[in-house]
This record gives structure tokens, C-alpha cells and sequence, in this order.
């Protein structure tokens, strides 16, 4: 089992602590195996063979100065859900969790600012309350657009502040985070870095929600301790994002685990976003998955809008025209009615003519 | 590609047409590799370098005595959507497809008719217009229970034939699908079978509607191609159904592909079910995907519901009580009219005192 | 736990063992959850909560007249390798294991009785053992080439009678069993069946040894109990045969899963064949994993041969031709040298002039 | 299509080039859809409809100034193999293709500096000629060892002074390359960050070799195009590293990919290597996986040896002992002679007394 100790003990608190811990393992047969560089504030104690974990984690969670003691079955701390309300997450008007569910559309990546601007009144018409774009794209080849930068950034923020739609953007790069963060209102973390530590620390503590992605083969367990170290580094509003799993029917980009909805929130408090974009690679398949996302229980939806889905620089076959969007959005929006929830709507029309 | 001669061909007819094929190969810089014993009434041709096949096939296509030419991007015939109404498919009370929805409900395995029997009452009031109950069982190991066999289909005839449910059970071996269509209303061939070709020909030709679930890691062509045995065998009432796939997260069994549902719907006019029982292994996750199933635009579900689901002799963790199988299809009921479609219903109850 | 009764036992004798059982039972906290119909001579025993289940299962193995106990550690019986020695196979010239190693080459499926001749006298000259070839094919599609049924398994009769080479042929359908064994020395089950419970139970009773393909998506566990499956209907002479996985890579048909055969020789003593021709899905990757098959410890090789690859009727780009099969398995049977075993050579060349 | 123009063309040359390719377009049907800002010195260009790339790539790759034209079937400039020598890529005594292959063996982790010099040198008498070891660790939990950093690079080399066995270690973060440079003379990038094109970038450019790890669900081509950032970035000597995939079996915790090795060579020019302990996860497989691996053609082995196996920090149950370890490597040896290839191995021992 891996002890935590607080993290506002000073270092001769912390050798103490030590000190107590070290006197109940030898009491019950147990040693510190992991303690000192390279473990942070963590403590990993070996139990004695046949020692019951749950009940030894109980015995040492008592001991003054723990913060946490984490078990097989209970590997997560800020981000396991027992005993929680679920949390609902504001930005700008867009509401996840806590009965209401929130679109984010926009195109995959910014390639102009007069065109995501008439783009971004027409998803907000749509119903939509956040905007989605790459600035920063990860792309398989090098030789792929990597996204415009800064100056994507830069119109991204522009349309934001005249739309009143919050912008949802990708930060590919620790060094880029504080870039990111200073346009951006959500910070991305995409599927390819959801095990790229080093951001997902970085991205932690920028102060600023995060919508994680999960990874392309990644199980929910690692799915969460990759949210764990956003929240050890002191983030507090995650979004959790399904997009879609690797598999083997080349037909299909994706396999959308919409199951994972309700099985992560039986064990997290965390509002859990659906990309059915991504997550079929179909725009064909797009409205059934979304109105489908809004019955499994998506507190969220992050939909691939493009003025003209066919001229797109990329992920062209899988983004919506602005009028399938509205429509799709519809339905699903009177599915979450059916279930007795509602979709999170921008406040009434303010267009300048 | 592949030329389908019509079935009701003498030989002769069928060696005349093999003579024009020839000629039209001949002409064409095409040859005729397979044809004769092996082949039945197909032939197989090996296009010029470079023929473009769809236009070769429309050509043959017009050939008199051609039933049907495959192509790589049409490898179904029976099966194949492509300017066909999506069929509706009736069996007693409970309709498939047409803008209704139906549940197929009942336990893993037939293990006592007065329980049984109750049971099926509790799913009829709850909504249920089917019954499901597996009078032979195909299991991993040879040392659990196989089934009651035949006394099992007595008891799901009699429980059928009291309540007006029909019964839907599945058929294991080609040498008893006469039996099981004496006793069943619609033949079930498992996930492990769905590419065992002798039982589909068998249990296509019985003169029943088969419902036929995907292979656990089929693709949807391979499932489309499985559907097409029975269909060559003469079934002309097909049900497809979703049920979950083989992947790599050990926390879940199985994956289901709602995404299946309007992916299938876009190249078949078959309907399409949902399981949302062995597609999650869990019962707690069997409610969302309920209604996730009904939005994404199933044409029925297969819900395994037991009296008492700690005490089932198989697959207990999945098995929903019957308290709350109805309040789930409830839910599943009111998001199939949020996407304008209906639940079909029993007729109002009967039930003897 | 699973406890198995010596089939032997008369149905009184039973009876009375059932009551041993019982009393054991109340005596321990336990219950029989499963006996009687549908059970066979099987009981399946719920133990008290907390209960060690390695220790009940040591004490009831105590019970006069239990065959076998099986617990979550242990499921297989008759396959399960403990304490046993590696069991050796053969077949007319081919070894399978205790330091022996065979390839059994062939077509795909039997065409034509000269060539098949013809190129199985090539194979012998080469090193192969056995000859393998389809009469029965599994299609995908109803409409491909279904093979040449019994005129086929004529014709492999035939070449193996006049080459010495015993015959390795595919059964599809419980009701071709007996017709198979006929003609087969080695009756081959693939993958699609793997799970056909029905056709293991026949074909494991039909005297015959059975060469079983791992399902395409199966676990070892799986494919351990399809095994048992053949041994309880009968079957002491068992190969199990690694064929390549379905997987999520679409410029690769299967991945071979060569992990296998070490990790299956540490739960069984049966033979372990790699077929690296399905296994790959491409005639240029087949020698290396010949090869890589042979340092991994197999106990024998499947190898598609085809006298002209480029113009067989099914599977072309898999099959090797002649010149190169010798080539490769030279390689592969220096490597078995490299690690102390040998490949077992058909005796000095009889091909009648 | 993607034209890559070449690197040392001035801003002005480059807007000439531009100019004739838009040309070339015109006269062709075709477009220039990607340029400028996000591009990079790249230009996509949208042929006409119905236009066979090839030909037109053959076209432009004529234009003076063009470096490369990639297309469908030729994603990759840099690590495309096609009409290239097998490298051989040489650090310190190992030697990686051109007929030999290299043992990269040690710890999980960094932990101790007397323990891993004397570790190393019983790697480098067993025939080992690189040291691996982990200073910075990926770890799936933020609560787990994260390994020693700074001080962890230090012991490793010290430890590579005195035996004279070059160092290869993980680096996790684009900040730490430098860093991880100045000590390491192999950088390794892990299977969780494949994807992770910052860290690419940074460590192409660092002049130092890299051994990439392909991702636990990478297909073939996304490997490659993850070492054309490498190579883009200007690092010349990369090694790539089949290291097992994730799927579906949970009692194996990675299925080792073998037959990547013969498909990597048939379209790059750089070496392979296999790292049998994360590819099985199981020590009890890794001796007959490192035989198979080099059965298989590869070009080094990566090995988790460790003093002590059981008590490890960090993945225990994967490593070998240097005693298994050594007998593991001659029977390796033996199979590369068998496959007329050879094991690198160390000059005579030199450990002082």
C-alpha cells in the first residue's frame, strides 16, 4: 500500500511521521520499502504476507500527518468518488454535471478568424456553450499542419470574447502550457499524451479546468490516475473525455466505450464529456452516438463542427455542417429530458448585426 | 467478383449461362476461376488487369439467368440495404424495427417452470413483448451446466404458450435446430457461433426468425456475411444483435459498439438489437446502456432479468431484478419517444388470478 | 468449485457419492448449488464465505469416487500439465514434442489429385512430415469456395497413401465427423469452431487425434478448456496450434502470438503447433516466424505450400512456395539444433519414378 | 500528396518553389490546399480527381528544390528503407545490424551505485554490451517511484565508465533532454510517449542515438512516422523497439509483436530491436522469447536483469536474473548463428580485482 503524507508538513514533520510509520510496520510484520528520492510524499509499505490491506489501511490512516492511504482497490485519492456529490463544473455558460449536460463544437483546428467567428454564432444558436479548435495539432506525420500557433490562439480568444462562447484548446508541450493557459479557458489534453506525465503535471497547475482525453487503449483505471496526477498537481475542476478506443475493425476509426459513462461514475466524482467526433470518425454515425451519449449519462459532448465538413484541412469525414450539428443537438437534447436532465443553452441572442 | 446464378436454374441452364459468362469473359480479358463442385450456384471471375469491377459487374448484371454479382464494396445480396425500407420484423406482441422497439427479457438459463413462469408475468407487466431463457447453454468449460436441453424448451413452451410472450433461445448444434423450432418462436445463435456456417445453414433453413449476435470480435462485414448464410438458406426474418466485444480492460467483459447500431442501419435493412446484458457483464451498467441503446436507434433489446439475481446458476452479476428491468425500459421507453419512435407494448394484461 | 465424479460409477453409486458430498458440505458451510440435469457427472460445490478453496478441494479430492476437483487455479482436468511429463504425439513419420518437432505443409484447399501429388512428394523431399489441405472450408462468405468436400478427401487419401505422409484436414460439422475420420489420420478443428462445443464433443469421441486452432480472440484459459472439452468426449492425442490473433493493426491479418508456447507449456504437457501461414496472413513474414516458432519452443509447424502461390483459389498471398518452404524450414530446423531439439524427417526418399 | 522542399532553400527560394509547384498545379488539375504557417517546409497539394499519385509524384520530385513527394503508399521520407542498406548502428561495443546483434540489459531502475556496478559487470561477463536502467520512470500513478532523476544519471555513468558498457535511458520530458544527453549515450523514448511529438522533436535534435519504443497499440506506420520526427529533427541513428502490445488476454500482460520485426525490415533501413521483458511482462517467458526474438531477425534485445529479482522496486516479476540472464543470451547466440547472423559481444574481460 502507498501512504501519502501531507503535503504542508514541514521536512522534520515528515521525518517523524516516518518515524510512527516506521513503528507500526515493524508492529505488524511490515516494511517501508519506497521512502525518499524519487517518491515525492509518498510512503510504500510492504505488508506481511497474508496481512488484509483494507484493514491495515485503516489502522494507518489514523496516524497524524496522513493525508491519504491508497490500496489495490482503492488507487486514487482527489479523484475517487466515494462518499462525493458529483461535481458540477462552470465555464462562462457552459454547466457539466449536476443534472445539466454542455456542447462543445468547433472546428478541429483554427485556420481563420472571420470564418470561427460566423462559425461560433451559429453553434452558439445551435445550443452550444463552449468552443472547441486546435492551435496546436498532433499530428501523425511530421510533415502534417501542426496548427498555427500562437496566432490560433490568438483568433481563438478574439472569437471567445465577442461570442461569449469559452474556448476548449490542446496544449501539446509542458513549455506551451502557460502559453496555452493565458488564451485558453479549458486546457485539452489529448489521447496520444494522456500518459505524458510531465504535461499532465505541467497542465495541473495552470490554473485552469482541464478536459482530459482518454487514452486510444488505455483502461479506466490508468484513465484516472492520469486525472489523479492533474489533480496532485493541484487542479480541481477535470473533465474526464471518452473518445473512442483502438480496435480492430478497420471500418470504424473508433470504438466509442460509451459504457465507461456510467462505469466511471460509479467510481469517481469527476463530469464525464463524450467526443462521439472522434470516437467514430463517421460524421454519418455522429447524431445517433450523441443522442446516445446524452442517455448513457454524458455530462458533456465535444462535437467536430465545420462551416464546409468537405474543405476542412483536417478530420474532414468525420466533422458536422453547422445545420446537422443544430439538429443532432435537438434530439439530444430532448433525450436528456427523458432522463430527466437538461442541456446547458448560452443565454438568449446577442449577435451585433 | 462473384455472379450468383438464379436458384431456380436447371443444370442445363446453368451450363447455357456458364456459356455466356464465358463469352462475356472472353471479351473482357476475364476469366472464370471458380465454378463447379465447391462452388454451388456461384461463379467466381478474375477481371482484366486494371477493369474497373463495378462497372464490369453492371454489365454481367444484365446477363439473363444472374441472380446477383458481388463486388468488393457489395459483398452481400440478400442482406445488402441499398434501396430497401428498413423491415419490420413481428413475432406475437413484440415488433422490431418500423419505428418500434421491443424487449426480449427472461433469465441466462430455464431452470424451473413455476418460476419461470412467474417471472414471465413480472416482464410481461414491465413491458417485455418477448421471452428469453437458454434451454441449451454453450459454456467454456465442459463441467458447468449445459442446459436442461429438451425439458428446458418444454418449460419455455409452456411459460410461452400462458403468458403469449414468444420465446427466443438459442440453438447450439445443427443437429438439434428441428427440435428447438418445434418449442421456440425465434432461434438465437450465439456469439461463439456466428461463424459456425454448418448451424447457420441449418437454422436458416427451419422456417423461424433467427436472431443471430455478432462474434465477439466480428467485424460488422463478417457479421453481414454470417446473416447472409441464413439468409441463402432461406430465413427471411433476420435479427441482428449487438453484443459487446472482446478487449483489453479486464474491468469490463465485454465492449459494447453502440456506434454497431447506425453503422449496420447504413448498409442493411435488417433490424438491429441491442444486449446490453452480456455487452456490459454488469448490471449496473445495464440501465444506462438501455437507454443509450434506445437513442442510438436500436429496433429492440435482450435484457437478462432473473427473480433473484444473486441466486442464478449463471452470469448472476449481469442479471437485473425485475423491479429494475421496469423502471429501466421505462426510461429506455420515454427516450425511444425523444427520438420519435416507440416501445411496442403487450396487449393489457390477462394474467389469471 | 467443480467436482467431477469417475464416470464409471454406476447411477446408485452415484447417488451415494452425491450424499458423501452433501454431508461434507453441511459439515463445511458449503452448499451443492448444481447437480442433477444439465450438470453431467459434475457437481458444482458454493463454499462458505472466507473458505480457502485450495483446501476444500484437498479434502473432498479424499471422497472415494471423485475423479477431479477444479478450482478458479486450476479449471482443466484431463490438459492440465502438473506433474505430467511433456506428452510426445505421432503420427506415421511426424513427432510432435519430447525433443521432436514436425511441419505439416500443404494447400490451403485440395484442388486437384496430380498436383496435390505432385507437391507432396516437393514437401517430403523438403522435411514435411504431414500433409495438410482443405476438403471442408470455413468461408467467410456463403458465395466463395466451399471446398471439394468427400471427392477432396479422396484425393488426400490418396497422396497420403502413396507418400507416407498422414493427412491433417479441417471438420466443420458435428454430422461430418465420422466421414472425416475416415479418410483423416489427424482431424483439424480452426479457430471459428474453437467455441463449437457441439463439434469438439464429436470430434473429440471420434478416435482420432485432433489438431485444435486457437479462436482468433481467445484467451489461453479458452483454449485450454475447448481442449478439455476434446479430452472428456475422449481424445488423449490433443495439439494445440498458436494461429495469429485478431488485432487493431489493419496492414497485419493476425498477430501471431508466439508468447504462447512457453506460456502454454507451463499449464499443460499437450504439443504446441504454430501455424505462422494464418498467422501472418503473408508469405513474406512466414520463414522468419518459422523460425522464431522453432527458438520458441514448438512442437511443430502449419505451414500453407502451394505449387504456384500466385494462382491458388483461396489464401494466395500466405502460401510459400516449394523452393521456398525448403529453404525456410533448413533454417528452422538448424535453429531447433541451436536449441537441442530436432525435426523429425520423413525416412530416405521411395517416390516411385 | 505532401511536398517536403528542401531545408537549406532560402525564404525567397522558397517562394519561387511555390510559385512552381502552383504551376505544376494548374497545368494538372490540381491544388495547393496546405502552405505557410503550420506547415512547416511542407506543401500539401489536392490533385484531381481520378489522378494516379504515383505518377503525379514522379512528376514533381523533378521540380528543382524538392527534397521529397510523400504519398499514400510512401508515408515516410527519412526512415523509408526503400533502395537503402540495412544500417548498423554502433555505441560503444554494442552493434546493432549489418550481421549482429546487442544485449542492452539491467534494471527496471536506477536505485543503488554499488549494487548496479556490480550488476554490470555480470552483465557485460554474461555478454551483454549496453546497460539500461531508468533514472526518470513513467509511472502509471503519481504515488509511485518516479525514479531518482539527476543522481540516478550520475550512477549509471559512473557505472558506463568503469565497465565500458554504454548507457541507455528513458527520457520523459522536452526540458530534460539536454540534461538526459549530457550522461546517457542512447536516449530511450517509452511506449507512452511514441506519440509524444514535443518529446520527439527535442530528442531528435540532441545528437545523441535514439531507441524508440513502439506504443502499446501503434501500428506499424505510426511507428515509423514517430521516427520520421525523429528523424526530422536530425538525429541519424535510431533503433526501433517492438516491446509488446496491449490486448485481451489478462494473463499476459503484453503480446510481444515478433512478426514486426521481418515487416519493419521490408520498409526501413534501421535496425530492430526486441525488448522480450516488457513484451511478456513474465520472466518465466523471456528466456524463449529472446531466442524467438532472434530467430526473428532482431537486431538487439532489450533485458530486465536485476540482482534480486523478488525485490525490486519496480516490475519484479519480469526480471531475469543475471544467472538466467547468462544462459538465456548463449542459447540467443547460438539461434543467431543457426540464422548465420552474430551476437556483439564485449572485449575480454577487463573488471579490475
Amino acid at each position: 500500500m502507498i501512504v501519502l503524507l501531507q503535503s504542508t508538513l514541514a521536512e522534520s514533520e515528515q521525518r517523524a511521521l516516518a518515524g510512527r510509520l516506521e513503528a507500526w510496520a515493524s508492529d505488524h510484520g511490515a516494511r517501508l520499502v519506497g521512502f525518499g528520492p524519487g517518491w515525492g510524499k509518498c510512503v510504500e509499505v510492504d505488508l506481511a504476507a497474508g496481512a488484509e490491506e483494507e484493514a491495515c489501511a485503516s489502522q494507518v490512516r489514523q496516524i497524524d500527518g496522513i493525508e491519504a492511504v491508497l490500496t489495490a482497490s482503492r488507487p486514487t485519492h482527489h479523484v475517487a468518488g466515494a462518499g462525493r456529490e458529483p461535481q458540477r463544473i462552470e465555464v462562462g455558460p457552459a454547466r457539466f454535471g449536476g443534472g445539466f449536460a454542455s456542447a462543445i463544437a468547433g472546428p478541429c483546428s483554427v485556420e481563420e478568424h472571420d470564418s470561427l467567428l460566423a462559425l461560433a454564432w451559429q453553434l452558439r444558436r445551435a445550443g452550444a456553450t463552449a468552443l472547441r479548435g486546435g492551435a496546436f495539432k498532433p499530428r501523425t506525420s511530421p510533415y502534417s499542419f501542426q496548427g498555427l500557433g500562437r496566432p490560433g490562439l490568438e483568433i481563438l480568444r478574439s472569437v471567445s470574447d465577442q461570442t461569449g462562447l469559452p474556448v476548449v484548446t490542446e496544449v501539446l508541450d509542458p513549455r506551451a502550457v502557460e502559453l496555452v493557459a493565458e488564451f485558453a479557458d479549458v486546457l485539452q489534453i489529448g489521447s496520444r499524451n494522456m500518459m505524458n506525465y510531465a504535461l499532465l503535471s505541467e497542465a495541473g497547475g495552470a490554473g485552469r479546468p482541464v478536459l482530459l482525453k482518454r487514452g486510444m487503449s488505455a483502461t479506466l483505471g490508468e484513465f484516472l490516475l492520469a486525472a489523479e496526477y492533474l489533480a496532485h498537481a493541484g487542479c480541481s475542476r477535470i473533465l474526464l473525455c471518452e473518445r473512442g478506443l483502438r480496435h480492430f475493425d478497420p471500418t470504424v476509426r473508433n470504438l466509442l466505450d460509451l459504457a465507461a459513462v456510467p462505469a466511471l461514475k460509479r467510481v469517481t466524482h469527476l463530469p464525464v464529456v463524450v467526443d462521439p467526433s472522434h470516437g467514430t470518425g463517421s460524421a454519418a454515425l455522429v447524431p445517433a452516438m450523441l443522442a446516445a451519449a446524452a442517455a448513457a449519462g454524458a455530462d458533456g459532448f465535444l462535437v467536430e463542427v465545420h462551416p464546409d465538413p468537405r474543405h476542412s484541412v483536417s478530420d474532414a469525414s468525420q466533422a458536422l455542417s453547422p445545420e446537422v450539428f443544430a439538429t443532432a443537438l435537438e434530439r439530444a437534447s430532448k433525450v436528456l429530458e427523458a432522463c430527466d436532465r437538461r442541456l446547458a443553452r448560452p443565454a438568449a441572442e446577442t449577435q451585433p448585426v
